[in-house]
C-alpha cells in the first residue's frame, strides 16, 4: 500500500507555501499487509482470551473521550480527551478521565492512539500522559496540536509518533490500522483494531462530506473491505442521531462569507471553533479574493492556524495575514479578524472586544460580527448576551437563527450513521460520544435497521465491555469519577469543596466565632458574627445581633465552657440554620470557630 | 358594543360544567362609544403636555415587564411581571422592576391595567402592590391568576378588578379599552390608550391563530378600525421576529397526543408551562377520548387548573381528573399524568419522579413521557439532563429535537407581526418583549416595510419617551435597576452580596483569624486559617500551614500591635492572594478577621 501525501489542491492562489512532506515524519513501523490476515480467524471455541474494552469517558457524556482496549497483558488506549464542566461543577476548569484503574497496569500499556486533533479526544493528555509516559501516536494535525500542547505545559515531546492514514502499528497483541474520514478538523481518522478476539472497529467523531474543503473525503472503499473482513464489534459517534438526513457540506459555508463580506463596509469578523481549519481556510479563501488582510486573534486560534499551516493544512497566500498590532495600520474595509469566543466564553477575545477591552480589536458601526458555531446547549445565553452587546455597538451581527448557511455540523447525522453501519456491518455496535437520550434514539434507529436488541450495547462511562469473536456482553465496572481540573490544581477539588461552593453561591456564609480561654474553655468574650454573599451586612446589623444573642444563649447553657466543641458547634449550626430559614428563608453555610486565646 | 361573554364551543363531552357568567364580574364602568371622540383630535400646536412613556422593565430583556404611562397628573401601569435571573445571579430566585421612579407619585396612579395573565406580567404584583395599592384591572383569567396570588401572600383582593373584553376604562387622562389576541395563555388581549397626546397601542405577546383552542381569535377587524382612527405608537411583541412566516396554530399538538397516546401501554405523561391552558384542554380532550384519567400534579399546575376550570376556561368532562394521591387506583394504561417541570428545574415534580423520589408518580419502563414546551436558552442543559435521567429509567421520551409537533410558540413570527404593523399603521413604533439583537432585527424588518429609522424606537428600560401627537423622541432615562428577590427578601441582596456568592463560588472562601489583646492590641496567639470550597482542607494541610507563616510574618512586623487594622487586613489580603494564586493558580475571597480578647 502507498503513502498517499496530504496535498489539497490549491485553486485561488498561485504560490501556495511549501507543503511540508509527510513521509519523512512518518516513524519506521513494520507495515503488513495481508500476512497475518488469520489473526482473527481463530476458530468459536478456540484458545483465546477475553478482550475487555472500557471506556473511561466519552459515554453518556459527549466529551471527554478515552477508551482502554485490554487483551491480556497488552493494553492500547484510544483518545485522552477534556470535559467541559456543567453549570453545578463552580469554578472547575475541565474535567478529566479516572485513570485510576490504569495505575497499576502502567507497565502493560503500548499506546494513546489518536482519532483527531480535538480537545475532547486530546485535550486530557498533558495532564495524564506524565503519569503514563506511553507513546502517542497521532496523524499529522493532531500530532502538531499535541506538540502545541505538550510545549505549553514544558513537556518532553519525544514520545508523540506522527503516522500517516496507511500506516500500520503493532502494538503487542493489537494491530492497528486506519482510515480517512471527514469532520470538523481536518486529518481525521476511523480506527480498526485486529485482536485475537475479534476485529473492532472505533469510529470516533466523524461525518460524509463528499466535497470537504480539503478534498479529503471519507475513504467509503476502506471501510467498506474492511467490513467485508467480519467485523466483531463498531463503537459509533451516535451525536447526532437525532438529526434525520444527511449533513450540507462544509464547502456550502464559504458562499455566505462571500455575501456578507460584499454587504460589510467596515471590518469583517468572523468567529468559529479555533480547530475547524477549514472554516478558516475559507475565511482567508474569500478575505484573499476581495483584498482584505486577515489577523488571527486569540491564543487558540493564532496557536491552531500556526500548526496548521506549517503541517499544510490550511493554503495562504503570501502577505495576506497580518498580526493583530498591525489591525491599526488597515482601512477598516480592507480587514478581516478571525477570532476566538464564538461560545460568549467571558474573557475571550470577541467578548473583550465587545465590552471595548480589547488591546487591537475595536467595534464600530459599519463593522460585522459572524457567529460561525452554533451555540452548544450550555452555552446558549452566553452567546445570546454577547450578540446582544454587540447589537447595541450597532454593529451587523449574522448568527444562525437569522442566516442560513452559517454553520454545519461535524458530526454524522442519521442517513450517514446508517451509511456506516452499512459498510461496516458489525456483529454488535456500542454508540459512544453522546449522552443516553441520544443512544436511546440510537439503539431505536438499530433496530429499524434489523438489530436485535441485543447487538445494540448502551454503556456508561466505566462499565467493562467483555468480547468475543462472536459475543460482545457488559461485565462489572470500574471506578471513573470526574476529575476535576481547577487552576494548577488537578483532582484536588473533591465533592466536598463543590457542595461547600454550590452552597455559598446560593446562599453566602455567616462565619461564627466564639472566644474561649485555652485552660478553662469558658467564653471570654461574646462572638463575633460575620458574612459574605448572605445579606448585605450594613443593612442587615439587625438581623445579625439578632443571630447573635441565639448563640450567645447557646453558649451561657454551657457554663462549664466549650468542652466538647463538635457538639457545640453542631448546635449552633442547627440553631443559627433554623433562625435565618425562619428570618429570610435562605440557608446560608454556617461555619462556627472557635478560638483558643 | 355589546359585551360577549366568553363560551368555548365544546365538542368533545356531552355535558360540560357550569361556565360561570362574566357579566355580574363587570365592575361598573361607564362606558363610551363615540362622544369624546375629540380627546385624540387635539390639534398639533394646541393645548397639551408631552405624554412620558417610561418601561420600568421588558425592553432589552424578554420579561420583568412593567410600562409606565403618564400625562400630567395622571399615570397608569401597564403590566408588572417577574424576571427570571441569569447565571451570574447566584441563589437569585427573581427579578422584579425597580419602582423607585413611582414612590414620590403614588397618589397619581389611577391603576394597574393587565394585558394577560402569564407571570412576567403580572408576577410582580404580590411583591410591588403593597408599595402602591392601587386598583388592578384585569381581564377574568388574568384576573383568577392574580387571585390566587394574592391569596398565597396573604394580601387582600378587593382591588382587583374583573374586566371583559369590551370593557372601556376612563382612567384620568387616559381612555382604555381592549381587544381579544390570541397567545400561549387564553383571555389575552391588546390594550388601547387615548390620550390628549395621541392614541396609543400597546401590544404585548400575542400571535395570530385562526385556529385556537378556545376560539377566541385575535380580532383584526377591531385592531383595523383603532388604526384607522390614527395611532401614534404602537408597542408591539417583538420576540420572535427572527423566525420567517407564520407560526402553526396551537390546534396542531393534539393530533400528536394522539398519536402518542396510542403508542403508549403505560402511563402517559405530559409536561408544559403551567399557564398553557390550551394545551392542558388538548391533553385532557386526548385522555378522555381515550379513557384515561387525568392527575394534575405540581403546585403551579394544580393552581392554575383550578383557576382556569372555574372560570370556564377548561372543558373536563366529569370524572375525569383525579387527585394525585388516586394515581395508585389505577392501571398505568389508564392514567395521564399532566405535571410540572418541563424545564427541567430541579425540585419540580417531573425533577422528583425522575429521581424516584415523587410521593404519588412512579416511573416504570411502558411509560412515556412528552415535553410539550421548548426549552428557553437558559435551561436548554437542565431539561436535557432531565431527558437523559428519564431515558435511563427506561421511560419513552417525546422531545422536539426528535418529534414533530410537540410545541408551538405562543409569539408571532415575523409575518404575523408585519400583519399587526399594517393593521395598526402607527406614526412611530416600539419593540418590546425582546432583547436588543431582535429590536435590531425588528428595525431592519421595518424598514423594508417603508418605516425611516426615526420612526423606530429602540430602547432600554428606564429610558423616556415623549410623546405627542406627530412626534415621538427619547428624552432622558430614570433609575431602573434589577431588584433580586431571594428567599424572603425584596431587595435586600446587592451586587456586593452578588459578587460575594459568585467569588466563593468560582473559588471558595479562605477565613484568617487573628487573636489580639482588647487593651494592648497585640497578638496573643497564632493566626487561624480556615477554608471552604477552596481546597479539601484535609488535603492541603501544608499548603494552609505554608499560608499561616505568610500572615504570621505580616504580623510580626508590626510589633506594636494591630493599631490599623484596616491597613493590616489589606496587607494581609494582598500577601494572602498573592501566595494562594502563585501556589494553586485560584483566588478564593480572603476574609481576616481580628478577634479582640
Amino acid at each position: 500500500m502507498k503513502i498517499k501525501s496530504f496535498r489539497p489542491k490549491v485553486k485561488l492562489f498561485e504560490k501556495p507555501e511549501k507543503i511540508s512532506q509527510e513521509k519523512p515524519l512518518l516513524p519506521k513501523f513494520k507495515t503488513f499487509t495481508n500476512e497475518r490476515e488469520n489473526i482473527s480467524k481463530v476458530k468459536e471455541g478456540g484458545k483465546f482470551d477475553d478482550l475487555k474494552i472500557i471506556p473511561l469517558g466519552g459515554v453518556g457524556d459527549v466529551t471527554k473521550n478515552m477508551y482502554v482496549y485490554e487483551y491480556k497483558d497488552d493494553i492500547v488506549i484510544i483518545d485522552c480527551g477534556i470535559g467541559f464542566p456543567d453549570e453545578a461543577m463552580l469554578g472547575i476548569d475541565l474535567v478529566i478521565p479516572d485513570i485510576s484503574y490504569l495505575r497499576d497496569k502502567k507497565d502493560k500499556i503500548k499506546g494513546i492512539v489518536i482519532s483527531h486533533g480535538h480537545d475532547d479526544h486530546i485535550g486530557g493528555l498533558p495532564y495524564i500522559w506524565p503519569e503514563l509516559e506511553v507513546p502517542i501516536y497521532a496523524q499529522k494535525l493532531a500530532s502538531g496540536f499535541i506538540r502545541a500542547k505538550f510545549s505549553e505545559h514544558n513537556l518532553p515531546k519525544d514520545k508523540i509518533k506522527t503516522i500517516g492514514i496507511d500506516t500500520v502499528l503493532d502494538l503487542g497483541a493489537f494491530r492497528i490500522s486506519f482510515y480517512r474520514v471527514t469532520h470538523s478538523v481536518p486529518d481525521a481518522s476511523g480506527i480498526v483494531l485486529e485482536t485475537p478476539s475479534g476485529r473492532i472497529i472505533h469510529q470516533a467523531d466523524f461525518k460524509i462530506d463528499w466535497t470537504p474543503v480539503d478534498e479529503q473525503v471519507t475513504d467509503v472503499g476502506k471501510i467498506a473491505i474492511e467490513g467485508d473482513k467480519g467485523v466483531t464489534l463498531l463503537l459509533i459517534d451516535s451525536l447526532r442521531i437525532e438529526k434525520q438526513g444527511y449533513n450540507l457540506s462544509e464547502r456550502s459555508i464559504q458562499p455566505t462569507f462571500e455575501k456578507i463580506e460584499r454587504e460589510t463596509s467596515g471590518k469583517m469578523l468572523i468567529t468559529t471553533t479555533s480547530s475547524n481549519i477549514s472554516r478558516i481556510q475559507q475565511a482567508i479563501n474569500v478575505a484573499a479574493a476581495s483584498g482584505r488582510k486577515v489577523a488571527l486573534v486569540g491564543r487558540s486560534m493564532d496557536s491552531n492556524f500556526q500548526v496548521a499551516r506549517d503541517l499544510g493544512f490550511l493554503q495562504v497566500p503570501q502577505g495576506v495575514v497580518i498580526a493583530p498590532d498591525e489591525i491599526k495600520r488597515f482601512a477598516d474595509n480592507k480587514l478581516m479578524i478571525i477570532i476566538a469566543g464564538s461560545q460568549g466564553q467571558p474573557g475571550s477575545s470577541l467578548s473583550r472586544a465587545a465590552n471595548n477591552a480589547h488591546k487591537f480589536v475595536f467595534l464600530k458601526p459599519h463593522d460585522s460580527v459572524v457567529f460561525s458555531a452554533d451555540p452548544i446547549p450550555s452555552s446558549e445565553s452566553a452567546q445570546y448576551a454577547l450578540i446582544d452587546k454587540l447589537s447595541k455597538l450597532g454593529v451587523e451581527v449574522y448568527y444562525t437563527a437569522l442566516t442560513d448557511s452559517l454553520h454545519v455540523s461535524g458530526h454524522a447525522s442519521a442517513e450517514e450513521i446508517k451509511l456506516m453501519i452499512n459498510l461496516v456491518k458489525p456483529k454488535f455496535i456500542l454508540p459512544i460520544g453522546a449522552t443516553y437520550r441520544q443512544m436511546r434514539e440510537f439503539s431505536r434507529v438499530n433496530q429499524e435497521m434489523g438489530y436485535s436488541p441485543e447487538r445494540i450495547l448502551l454503556v456508561e462511562d466505566g462499565q467493562v465491555i467483555k468480547m468475543r469473536p462472536n459475543n460482545v456482553t457488559i461485565d462489572g465496572k470500574v471506578e471513573s469519577k470526574n476529575i476535576y481540573v481547577d487552576g494548577l490544581g488537578v483532582g484536588d477539588v473533591g465533592n466536598i469543596v463543590l457542595r461547600d461552593r454550590q452552597v455559598m453561591a446560593e446562599e453566602g456564609i455567616v462565619v461564627v466565632i466564639v472566644p474561649i480561654d485555652a485552660h478553662t474553655s469558658k467564653i471570654v468574650d461574646e462572638p463575633d458574627i460575620i458574612s459574605r454573599g448572605f445579606v448585605f451586612e450594613k443593612e442587615a446589623e439587625k438581623l445579625l445581633s439578632e443571630a447573635k444573642k441565639v448563640v450567645e444563649s447557646i453558649l451561657s447553657d454551657i457554663p462549664e465552657g466549650v468542652l466538647d466543641w463538635r457538639f457545640t458547634r453542631q448546635h449552633i449550626e442547627e440553631n443559627l440554620e433554623k433562625f435565618f430559614y425562619e428570618e429570610t428563608q435562605r440557608r446560608p453555610m454556617i461555619l462556627p470557630v472557635v478560638v483558643e486565646v
